[in-house]
C-alpha cells in the first residue's frame, strides 16, 4: 500500500455520549505516529466545521489535554445535528479538503454521520482526488445495527443501573408496598438503555429492582402498565419502574403526548413519560409515586463511566486511524466485534460506509422475556461485559477536572460558504 | 458521671440521604466500645418500630456490614414520616422502652424528629424511667437552623455540582447561543441545594455555568426569568440553569402549579418546575430547551459523594453515643460547628432538642448576589469544604455492591399496639 501524504482531519457529530472524546483521543495519538500524516485538524462543529473552513491544530494541544479527553464528557469539537442538504455542500467539503490538502477524514458520529461520509467518498472518488474516509461509531442508544454495540453505550447503562442500585436503596426504606418509583431514560426509538438498567438485578435476587422496565419495542396499553404495577406492590415493599422516553402505544403514539397540557401562555408543554407514568398510578391506583428524568446528564455522566467503553472508544479511534493509513482503506465505518468465547474481548472490524444501515436497530424480541417487562439471560450475557470497570476522573477541590482543547485556529483559505 | 446500664435504640426517620447509614454506622461502632450498652438495637422505620416493638440486633451483623454502611445510601433500618400523633403513641413508646430495658435512644432525623425526641425525654423524665436521648442531624435540605450544616448536604451537592459540571460539558458541544438546559433539584422551601450548585462555576471563569440559580428565597417572576435568560444567550454559547423545585412567585405560590394539565382521565398533573422552565422558553423565546429532574436520585447518589461529608456523618453518630454515655446528655441534639481559622475543621457540639426550631433555615440573604440568580463568595466559602474528598464505593461486576442489614428480629413482649 502506497503511503498517502497530506493532512487529516476529525470531527464530531449528533448528540454527544461519555466517550465521544476518548475516540478522538485515540485518532490524534494514533495519527501522530503516522510520518505521513502531516497536520491534525479538528473540525469544529462536525461538518458544519468543514464547510467553513473552521479548524483547530489539535497537535498544538498539550498531551496532557489529549489524555484529559478520555475522560471529558460531551464533544471537545463542538457537534452538530446539521447534514449535508445539496449536492453543493459536498462540492464546497471537497474543495475544501483540497484547498487544505486533507487526505483523511475522521468522522465519530451515528448512523446518520456515516450517511454523509459515505456521499463525500464517493464523490472525492468521482473527482479523482484521492481521499480516505473512516467512520467511528457512537451513540448512547446503541441503535446502529452494523456494530456489536457502540461506543458510548456502555457508560450510559453502567450510570442507569447504577442510580437505580441506589435508588432502590432509597426506595426500600421508604416502602411498604405502597410506593412507586419511576426513572425516565434516553430511548426515543430502542429501548437499549432502559434494557440496561436490567444489570442492576443481581443474578438470583428476584425481588431486585428495576422490577418493570418499559422499552419502545413492546407496545404500551395503560391498562397492562397498572395491572404490572398492582402485581408488583403484592410482592414487594416498592415498585420501581424503568421506562424508555419514547414509549408508544399500539398505533405508534407517543404515550407522553396524551399528557399534553397547556401553560399560563396556552402553549402546549409535554411532561414526559415518566411524568405521565407517575400521574397514571397515582391518579389510577391512588399510590404515592415519583419519577425521576436523567435527560441529558445521563449521556455525560463520566463520573459513572465504564472503563471497558472507554478503553473501546478510544480503540476504534486508534483502529479508523490505522485502517486509512496502514491499510488504504477507505469509505468505511469501524465496528466493534465479540468472539464467541465466553471470556469477553472486543475486537474492531470494518463495514462499508454504505451498508450502514440508517434503519435503528431494536432489542432484539427473543431478549425480552415474555411479561414484556423484563430482560432474559441472553441479553445480560450480552451487556454485562460492557459495564465492566471503573474511570478513574482526576478530582480537584471536590470536582471532576475537565479539558478543553483550545487549539489555535487555521487559517481559512477560502471565501465564506452560505449553508 | 455514674454509669447507665441498659440497651439501645437507634432509628432513621423522615427523607433518606446518601450518608444517613454512615451515622447509623457510627451510633454502632461507638456503642460497641461501651460496657455499660448491652444490646445494640435497631428499630424498623423509626418510630414506627417502636410502637410496634420492631427491633433487630445490630450487634449481631457482621463487621463488613457495618462497614458497608458508610457506602450504603437509603435508611439501612427503613425510615418513616409518622409523627407521633397523640399521647398515648409517647406512653406506648415509654412502656416499651422500659419493657426491653431501653436506655438510650438515638434518633436520626429532621427538625420533626427532633420534636419527637425532645417530647418523649419529657415524658421520661417526668415518669422518672431514666433514659437519654440524643438526635443525630440528617437532611440533603440543609435546612435545620441549629447546625452549621447538616449531613447529607455535602454529598447531594457534590453530586450536582458534579452534574452541572458534566453536563456543561455535553451544553458547550451543542449550543450556539441558542440553547437551553435546565436542572431542577430538590428544595421545597429553602434553595440550598440549587446554591450548591454554584460550586461549579470555577473562580474567575465568569463564563463557567451554572449561568442562572434560581431559589425559593427570591420570588419568582416569569418576565424576569426570561430576561435572564435572554442576556445569558446573548453572553454564552449556552444557558444553563439550575432551579429548585420549590419555586415560588411573590404570592408565596408554586410556579410549577401553574401549569397544571389533566391526563386522558382528567386527573391533575404536575410537570415539575423544570418542565415549566423550559416550557416557558420555547413558547417565549422560541429557543431550544432541554430539563432534567435528578428526583430521588440525587439524595442516593453515593457513588459520587463527599468523603467529608460520610466522616462527618460517622462523627454525629459516634458523639451522639459519647454525649449520652459519658457525659450523660440527654434532649440534646449533635451540631456540626466550624472554627472561625481558615482551615476547615467540622467539631460537634450540643443544643436543646426543645431549641431546634421546627422553622426551615433559609439561604442568608447575603450570600445571594444582587441579581438574585447567582451566590457569592461567603456561600462558596461555606460550601466548599463540604465536598472534599471522594467516597471509594466497592464496585462488583461492573456496579457498586450495597449491604443490607439483616439481623435477627428481637422478640415482642407486649401485646400489638394500634396505629
Amino acid at each position: 500500500m502506497a503511503e498517502l501524504e497530506g493532512n487529516c482531519i476529525v470531527g464530531q457529530s449528533g448528540g454527544p455520549t461519555a466517550v465521544i472524546n476518548a475516540s478522538l483521543a485515540g485518532v490524534v495519538e494514533e495519527a501522530l505516529n503516522h510520518e505521513c500524516i502531516e497536520e491534525i485538524y479538528g473540525s469544529l462543529n462536525g461538518v458544519v466545521g468543514i464547510l467553513n473552513e473552521d479548524f483547530i491544530d489539535l497537535a498544538s494541544e498539550s498531551q496532557q489535554t489529549i489524555r484529559g479527553l478520555r475522560h471529558t464528557p460531551g464533544a471537545a469539537l463542538g457537534t452538530c445535528r446539521f447534514q449535508f442538504k445539496k449536492h453543493a455542500d459536498y462540492e464546497r467539503a471537497l474543495q475544501v479538503f483540497q484547498t487544505h490538502n486533507i487526505r483523511y477524514f475522521f468522522y465519530i458520529g451515528d448512523n446518520e454521520s456515516m450517511a454523509t461520509a459515505d456521499k463525500l467518498n464517493a464523490l472525492a472518488q468521482e473527482s479523482g482526488y484521492e481521499l480516505r474516509v473512516i467512520g467511528i461509531p457512537k451513540t448512547v442508544d446503541n441503535d446502529i445495527a452494523a456494530t456489536d454495540h457502540c461506543p458510548g453505550y456502555g457508560s450510559v447503562i453502567k450510570h442507569v443501573a447504577t442510580v437505580v442500585r441506589e435508588m432502590a436503596c432509597d426506595n426500600d426504606s421508604i416502602g411498604q408496598g405502597d410506593y412507586v418509583s419511576i426513572l425516565e431514560v434516553m430511548g426515543r426509538n430502542a429501548g437499549w438503555i432502559a434494557a440496561g438498567a436490567a444489570l442492576a438485578k443481581r443474578r438470583d435476587h428476584p425481588h431486585d429492582p428495576p422490577h418493570l422496565i418499559y422499552l419502545p419495542e413492546v407496545p404500551f396499553s395503560s391498562e397492562r402498565f397498572l395491572d404490572d404495577v398492582k402485581r408488583a406492590l403484592s410482592r414487594e415493599r416498592f415498585c420501581m419502574i424503568v421506562a424508555s422516553e419514547g414509549l408508544v402505544d399500539s398505533d405508534g403514539n407517543y404515550v407522553a403526548l396524551g399528557s399534553t397540557s397547556t401553560d399560563a401562555f396556552g402553549h402546549v408543554q409535554l411532561g414526559g413519560t415518566g411524568e405521565f407514568l407517575r400521574s397514571l398510578v397515582e391518579s389510577r391506583l391512588g399510590v404515592s409515586a415519583r419519577s425521576c428524568k436523567l435527560g441529558i446528564s445521563q449521556r455525560s455522566a463520566i463520573h459513572c463511566a465504564s472503563k471497558a467503553d472507554v478503553e473501546e472508544a478510544y480503540l476504534v479511534g486508534q483502529a479508523a486511524v490505522l485502517a486509512a493509513v496502514e491499510k488504504g482503506e477507505s469509505g468505511k465505518m469501524v465496528t466493534l466485534l465479540r468472539g464467541e468465547s465466553d471470556f469477553y474481548k472486543a475486537e474492531t472490524g470494518l463495514v462499508n460506509l454504505a451498508d450502514v444501515s440508517e434503519k435503528t436497530k431494536a432489542i432484539p424480541a427473543d431478549w425480552i422475556n415474555d411479561d414484556g417487562v423484563s430482560m432474559n439471560y441472553p441479553f445480560v450475557k450480552y451487556a454485562q461485559p460492557l459495564i465492566a470497570g471503573e474511570v478513574n476522573v482526576p478530582f480537584e477541590n471536590g470536582l471532576p477536572n475537565f479539558v478543553r482543547v483550545r487549539g489555535g485556529k487555521i487559517d481559512k483559505l477560502l471565501q465564506a460558504y452560505e449553508l
